[in-house]
């Protein structure tokens, strides 16, 4: 085994085989497990610049604490690779996203070491505190809970929810505050300013490293002397910054700022913080994308860069994108901005998503009338609903997943008040790679029993054009359109715009025996199925692309329960409560007495795998379509 | 009118009136409002204590500021009688909460002066942020925005969220803390220790006043004054406090705090504050139930009393409660402290709602078991999550309407992870007076689109015990139990425990041609509407109570579609996408070909009255459902 290119990491099955080497190796176990994630991410695409960034982290955490007895919550996830890796999962780490394989993210049934499932962010700290509570009530005094969490995430009001009961019940939790100053995008808000002005105070950390020094040597000596260490070190910081710190206003002793990527450090520092009581914050200061130069130099992009060469830093494009559909989200982008340029009321706003939904790109020209609020989706929605009441009409993009954050000031603030804000939400449907805790599978059965508001999908990048023009061109109240992540089906999509009729949708072929109703982007599957029923069958069934799940197009219904005795519903969304449904409740209504099958997301939760493999899996691609249409003839 | 005991408060139709009194004449127009908020409240009920509490406050912001155009956002908004008798609604005050008269919250259609309507907590902040940015955009630099916040409200995420943009953004809003320790119980969380910690700081608040006196005589000098003024202002603070302040780590300025009782200061300071750009925060104290002595004694039982005798503070229960059934919170209260006693993995937890929710009774033999989170649903939730990872079963209350704030993880954490939570989603259904930011009419429909996830609702109190029973008894996973605000039907309810089949309904009454599903207490009124149409129609439809909405009782179903042509479900909840819709969706999965009629509430935002005012509105009371029943046949 002297020819692997991992001779350390190669003898680590589990953290127990980590404690077994000399502190001194630690640095060079972080080489190697920063050269095996870069190996494998570059044929194997994952989220890559939040896990280089906690290498270090991963490292430290196994090599002190006693896990999985001792319980590490990482938050988000995406940054959890290296520790994925040192927990027994090295040898499948190539099967990492992939259907089947291990999920991106933490996740209790996968390992025993992965304490809380996550992928949203913000959550650690509650869910830590509740660990930690309940360790304290089951007498299981030795576990420690230690909760990792970016400066990204901790914008979210969770976050800080987490932490005002932390520091109140006086747990013994950590929290690791992973600083790298970014979410996907560069981190926004006062706080993140905050974060920056005590890391970069030089005064404030020189004399800083001199009490930790200090305190390292005497806090072991008793709760006297740890109590005037603590008195002078507080008292120093308040002194030299003119301005305490917002974290111990909230309870919580504060440590650092200290650099993330000096694993010797790291080590000594957890190694004194395990026996700290109390709530504890470290801070630490990591590089996204650390010891790869192209991430580093651009962290956004490096976030989860797809296929790259890992020579070059050429990021593999995933074809010639030229005559290629373009991604919905893009489509997005550009029209917004389009619509902006004759509209002077149209604002946009995205919790930390700009790149991702592509907001960017009126950012770029528009800075002022875009809104990045961090990661504060419950923020993003209220505030939209503030801008809309003096006559601004906000487009609200939110990933249909992360827009369950805000499902209630959506009811509340915008809905019960009729105002018109357009929410745009983007990775609607089953998303793929992320898995189970990103598919935007809820947001029609969940608005769906929302009054006041109009929901529709695009079933193409014209409709979506459309549906964004219209929600703006009047005053419709809540208009909310979702749509998915990824590409298209039109290379000529830049038609001129035109009006779309509120809760209209449109036959798109005609057909006998059986209707199918699509609503959104599965509308192509029925296409593709139909042209292969025609061909090999010749059977022809009738398509209407619905376009609004709210107001639901009763003339339409109308039309296919008299004409039709079977009808099918496609949509890609849990099938319990969403499109299928509102169909079959207005055919009860109408006292409709055919058939009518609903396809959909089963009521499960679909893990990961390809978005195509997904499909399939639920059985609404164009090959289950069809055999659904033959089944029923 | 010399005998009109407002003589003041007479004279002031609209703020523009309150602006041509002195200053001096405030104290006894406070004084007269007060007393006319006692007066008819005394006979019709309301939130008392934080209205009482906020009568300075209110009169000083509409004698300083040019309402309607400078906006006030209020937060929650129970505390804005005086707001409303202020602008225009004095003279309909008695039709406060009543079915037709004014809302108990500001609402932007009764009033141009409610700037935003309100009802659930923490959302000012955020609201106030984008009528302030987007005033801007619209380029009017006169016009005012002012977010009023208790310190309740503070603990939530949201209010987090909306500060740390607005601190970012430079805006040139005020937030207003309107501290009074409390939220409906006493505030908790580290949060309010902090505010406690500032408040009774005597040395500090001594310098600040000087320094607060010495700025107001300055500040009008110019920027460079201002400049030092806030340099000296700042370092003092730090220095004396040994601590700096959180809100200005969040880049607002602090003012404070100050005495909220005191009209004069108050309208002093806001007309000082009101010429000071940049994001401010003035922290006021106040006393819930202010200048009604036994409000100020008890404040929770006052924060919304029911009927009172003025002169002895006796509150006028609503009649003998002795043999009357219970209301379900108690149940809910003495159930938990019963089912705790046997089994030690139980907790509960609230977020700031012990009192409403009845946890108080079992939080004062277990203290050591019971979290109040504070205002913070999401993280109520998600600290549920990781309790339940080390075994403990936690029984975490929201009210239904509060729980849309934590829908995100009720998915992502506990759902997704298959974890024994058990929801007790109080004031589940139509909750009357509060009104349509209240009632708990979504809970069905948004959960039941969640995989792994089990609903059930009680029909009596019997129902009620028996699924928290059940919930603990073995480990189910995720398990909600909605049930209504008020009492249930049953004298004789503390039976013996009885463990019930999962998904498993009963059937109530044989009877004939039709069926009627009930879901939850609405079961109570087939009943009698059956009793009704036995006896004057010598109908009798059959009865069944499902108590599982999901999964739903397939046998029953089954049984019902093949001996009945047509069907009722009845449920306290939206009919889009709710119980009615899980049994069609089930009918056209079999092929059923008979009718059903689903009744609930609407597809519309229903406004206040009483309950049972509400339940005749929306058709399903006895009457309603009697009569649909004859309509059918």
């Amino acid at each position: 085994m002297s020819n692997s290119p991992y001779p350390l990491l190669d003898q680590i099955k589990f953290p127990s085989d980590l404690k077994k080497l000399q502190v001194t190796q630690l640095n060079a176990l972080c080489d190697e497990l920063r050269e095996f994630i870069i190996d494998e991410m570059c044929t194997n695409p994952g989220h890559f610049g939040a896990s280089l960034g906690a290498v270090e982290l991963a490292v430290a955490l196994h090599y002190i604490y006693n896990t999985p007895y001792d319980q590490i919550v990482w938050d988000t996830g995406h940054q959890a690779y290296a520790h994925k890796i040192l927990t027994g999962r090295k040898d499948i780490f190539h099967t990492n996203r992939k259907m089947g394989g291990l999920s991106g993210f933490p996740k209790r049934e996968e390992s025993i070491y992965d304490a809380f499932g996550v992928g949203h962010a913000s959550t650690s700290i509650s869910a830590a505190l509740g660990i930690t509570t309940a360790a304290k009530m089951n007498n299981d005094k030795d576990r420690r809970t230690v909760a990792i969490i970016g400066d990204g995430s901790l914008t979210g009001g969770l976050a800080f929810e987490g932490l005002n009961q932390a520091g109140h019940l006086n747990s013994n939790i950590l929290v690791i505050l992973n600083d790298n100053n970014m979410a996907i995008d560069p981190n926004v808000g006062a706080l993140n300013d905050y974060l920056t002005h005590i890391t970069i105070s030089k005064t404030y950390n020189k004399i800083k490293t001199d009490v930790w020094n200090a305190m390292g040597r005497l806090h072991k000596f008793g709760p006297k002397t740890r109590s005037a260490v603590q008195k002078i070190e507080n008292g120093l910081k308040s002194i030299l910054m003119h301005q305490g710190n917002l974290f111990e206003a909230l309870h919580f002793r504060y440590f650092g700022p200290v650099d993330g990527h000096n694993i010797r450090q790291l080590v000594n520092i957890l190694s004194d913080l395990k026996d700290i009581p109390g709530p504890k914050l470290l801070h630490i200061m990591t590089t996204k994308g650390k010891g790869y130069k192209f991430a580093e130099e651009n962290k956004t992009i490096w976030h989860a860069p797809g296929k790259f060469n890992k020579e070059t830093g050429e990021i593999v494009a995933s074809s010639d994108n030229k005559n290629k559909p373009p991604r919905y989200q893009d489509v997005f982008g550009l029209t917004i901005l389009e619509l902006a340029k004759t509209n002077k009321k149209i604002v946009g706003i995205t919790p930390a998503m700009p790149t991702g939904c592509s907001l960017n790109i009126m950012m770029q020209e528009m800075p002022d009338r875009c809104f990045d609020v961090g990661i504060a989706e419950e923020h993003a929605v209220t505030f939209a609903a503030g801008m809309a009441t003096q006559g601004l009409v906000p487009f609200c993009n939110i990933y249909s997943s992360f827009a369950q954050r805000a499902y209630d000031q959506i009811i509340h603030d915008v809905a019960l008040q009729g105002l018109q804000v357009v929410f745009c939400f983007d990775r609607g449907g089953l998303v793929g790679e992320d898995g189970a805790t990103h598919h935007g599978v809820f947001d029609m059965a969940f608005l769906r029993c929302v009054p006041n508001i109009i929901i529709a999908a695009p079933m193409n990048e014209v409709e979506l054009r459309n549906m964004m023009y219209t929600a703006q061109h009047k005053n419709y109240g809540p208009f909310a359109i979702r749509y998915p992540r990824g590409a298209g089906v039109t290379v000529d999509w830049i038609q001129p715009f035109t009006e779309m009729a509120i809760g209209k949708g449109r036959k798109v072929s005609d057909g006998e025996k059986i209707a199918i109703l699509s609503v959104g982007h599965p509308g192509n599957f029925v296409q593709s199925a139909i042209q292969k029923l025609e061909t090999e069958h010749q059977v022809k069934p009738a398509h209407y692309d619905m376009r609004f799940v709210k107001p639901i197009d009763t003339d339409i219904l109308d039309e296919v329960f008299s004409s039709f005795g079977k009808i099918i519903t496609i949509e890609d969304g849990t099938i319990v409560g969403g499109f299928g449904s509102a169909v079959i409740e207005y055919a009860m209504e109408k006292g409709y007495k055919g058939q009518i099958v609903r396809m959909g997301v089963p009521d499960k939760f679909i893990e990961h795998g390809t978005v195509a493999e997904l499909h399939h899996l639920c059985g609404f691609d164009a090959e289950g379509i069809a055999r659904k249409v033959l089944e029923m003839i």
